[in-house]
């Protein structure tokens, strides 16, 4: 993370400075407020401003008047029923928003959960700063050979050297480039709509994103799984350490019934009573694809 | 408004604590927080929390690491600006959440603005209250004579008593049934998911309806005009005052560029241009249809 | 169902006329195109207009250049495996339009959908016919003794009688004193805007709706499901038939991954590893409360 | 625009077959449908498919039983006011699908309209084709000096060489070095979803894009503005033809009430009517900042 000092002193500034509100506050969630959360090499998440917390979305199911209900517990047994039962739509009664660093190919994986408000620096305006995604050697993942999405084993010796330097030597000449094009001495500059476009996908940008508790468990199931790519996966999972802090209750309602949970087909949940009466069943006696009963065989060993 | 005691309490209670939060604090809003401000003979709104305040667009906008910036005067500035070119993502930045409680029927026009979180009091689970939207005698109006959507004179004498004894007494009738359909001494009782079917639209419903600025304002400009039906904009109205409270500097650029504005088509600038021009144009020589130059000359009156 | 001959002949014409296209045509669905499916008392499900066919979402998610693939088998396999892994794009780009006829009560559930376009018949503009669902006597239920939201037995002799009495005595006075309001003799008449709150929430009303396959998909399997109110699941079962017409094989795999398929939780996958295992558990020795244990309990038996 | 001789095949074959239908069709589109419309050097927009006509717009204002109106006249008024009174819904009943393709910083742009369904080609499964954007040298514009957003004169001479020498070699490196990554003789490779990040965004990526009337019009005023990135305008002008071969009736009031037409604001109106009044309004006198002043200025001139 590569936060300048004048940026450090705004954070710390931000920090400092506490107001009364009448408004609830998750105290988990004050705590963490400004601070950036770094992620990959030089990315980070921070939290901005939040709205409601656990009680609020017990108050939004009730429509009720008053601020909170008599016991966290009878809370916390209603926001797993409310999840269990798909009851969406008091958990966008929750809202948060986020400071984002990230790569821009991340970006363009990110952006795509549309039920999102995004603001994002812009390089038409502005010009885009010196940083690049590099990964770490343990991230240098090769091509999965059994998985056109996947990834196999990590790359190593002279293979791993030339991936990375070309990342960088290439990272370094492009930038060099695009200030060359925006701005040469006695000359106009290439508009920066335009220099922008010699950029690769790893150079950094950041945007203010904001959604509901709801929409954003959604992301965070999609993008903490682990056929996530590793490098978005790391920012679900930040931010998922977030979202604990803020709602606990309905944070260990997403784990047991969302993260952690498996679905079975009509037809796997079939074999499953079959196997519970003592059956032996096999993909062969399965009716399954040999796609289908992977899945399931791994979904039953966990 | 028909607040019973017990309500009152559980709203003074919310308005009487404060607690400490590092989040930015709108003052203006925060002194109405959780008030019911009323609205039609039993309805209401009331916020119940919001995110950011007029700096809070400027710091979206400017994908800022700080909180705020220097100079109000500067912000309202920008602020014009990105309402004036439409770009409307960092209003989106800021969000509100309103209890309401308001008759069907305008619930039913309420709902159809899409881009907002709603959780309404459910009548599949519990027992609607016995409270009936009855118009005042001075919005009694007649149907329009020249126009199919709109309202004419106001009712009189013996039509208007009419009008409103039939409102009451089959107000009255159908809560009376409702209430002997769901349980009468010793029998079961219809379900009340379907002993509601009974209930006329005046009936009052309430929800916890939740929105981001933007589309507020875009919810506001269509039911604060003055061809939207009364029963809805007086609670548009209602609300524009909290958004005033709220982000002061947002809310008079909306005025300026929304709800003040006026939009000319291609052949209305023409001819706009001609009678600066000097040149008398006529309907006739205009190249609108009659409706059109109807508004046409009806914008230019204002 | 209640069509007047006009509204039978302008169906009867459309269905009668063929027009060439380059489109893809989905023949199953072009055979139910605009006939009304009866729902209910007097509703029904019309198709109005669809894009794409099963090779469509293969198509989009290949993001390929021509229209099909080689063999349907092939697609078949691929859209289970999208279905599988919630790939929702792909479905997304499927669209259908229906014409729909529906109690308000109805359409007031229906509505919280927000992913589709609507268009309704407006009671401000127009007069509203008199048309009310009356329950047949077999979906007369009592409310649920065991469960808030639900239903229980069916009502039967007098109390039954009675119910449907009320319900149809006061649609009638309801419609002849919307009637008598809007149009007197020699006095002006309410405005329809205004005198339609006196209508009950079994009136008729209708809508245009257009939703893309995959949010239809979403709507279906919370609407088709076992818990939905009666009076929307008929509509949503109507509908099922429709998109099995239309998009079979994507139906087929639907039926598997959704309507039929079962949700575990993390605790609850603990409890079944255990069972198959082939130890015995107990709702005290699973780890879950007994509201969940319940729910484990019949989603095993089926 | 290159597409292959295969592409080419693909697409001749599509266009040659036709079918039955008992929808409607809009004629002027079926002449255009899936032909390759040229944008840019290797970028291209083609129409997949369709739903709907002006007709169908009509019809679903009116929530009717049958498919036309009497007279295209009478649909082209109606239309009209449609569109002039902000009555969204009934263009959301028609719907088209395109296929794009484009270059990444193009789409970074597109995407933020987040209204729409998406298939992007995968560079996560896929390997991407060496095709990048390289401005026409007419379009190789220099950075505004007024304007921080937009584009001053074309850059000549030297500097205009060396940026194009510039994007042309650092294009092909990153490609060059994107295959090596990808497979190097006797060594694994790098996963593709990491390989592309050395990918600069000029390159070209596609989807499918599919989206509502109402929202394809509201993209196409902002990205068919002046304003826009000249990149993403001519898309969106490409765009605007096949529309008006699509629905004719509906683009010229399109045309009419929106990119023809000028909102002023409240101020600006109040300057306006003194002006033809006969007063002479300056910008002292007119209470606008400078900026707005400009904008009403220009505005008139148009």
């Amino acid at each position: 993370m590569s936060l300048t000092a004048e940026q450090q002193a705004e954070i710390a500034r931000s920090r400092s400075e506490t107001r009364e509100t009448r408004r609830v506050v998750a105290e988990g969630l004050e705590a963490r407020l400004y601070e950036a959360v770094p992620v990959l090499d030089h990315g980070f998440v921070r939290v901005i401003d939040y709205m409601g917390d656990d009680a609020a979305i017990v108050q939004a199911a009730r429509v009720s008047y008053g601020q909170g209900t008599k016991a966290a517990r009878d809370d916390a047994g209603l926001i797993r029923y409310l999840m269990r039962h798909w009851h969406s739509t008091p958990f966008e009664m929750c809202e948060i928003k986020l400071h984002v660093k990230l790569p821009v190919f991340v970006a363009r994986q990110w952006i795509r959960h549309r039920t999102a408000n995004v603001n994002e620096y812009s390089a038409r305006y502005s010009i885009l700063d010196r940083e690049f995604y590099i990964p770490a050697p343990e991230n240098l993942a090769a091509q999965s050979t059994v998985n056109n999405q996947g990834r196999g084993a990590v790359l190593e010796g002279a293979e791993a050297a030339e991936v990375l330097r070309i990342l960088k030597e290439d990272s370094t000449r492009a930038y060099d480039h695009y200030e060359a094009m925006l701005a040469q001495d006695d000359q106009q500059g290439l508009a920066r709509e335009l220099a922008r476009m010699n950029l690769p996908a790893n150079i950094y940008t950041q945007w203010y994103w904001k959604i509901d508790l709801h929409n954003l468990m959604h992301f965070l199931r999609l993008r903490a799984d682990a056929h996530a790519q590793y490098e978005i996966r790391v920012y679900a999972e930040a931010i998922c350490e977030l979202v604990k802090a803020w709602v606990p209750a309905a944070y260990a309602a997403f784990e047991d019934y969302r993260l952690g949970a498996v679905q079975f087909s009509g037809p796997g949940m079939a074999c499953l009573r079959r196997m519970l009466a003592g059956e032996t069943v096999t993909q062969e006696t399965s009716g399954m694809s040999k796609g289908e009963w992977r899945e399931f065989e791994a979904a039953l060993k966990g």
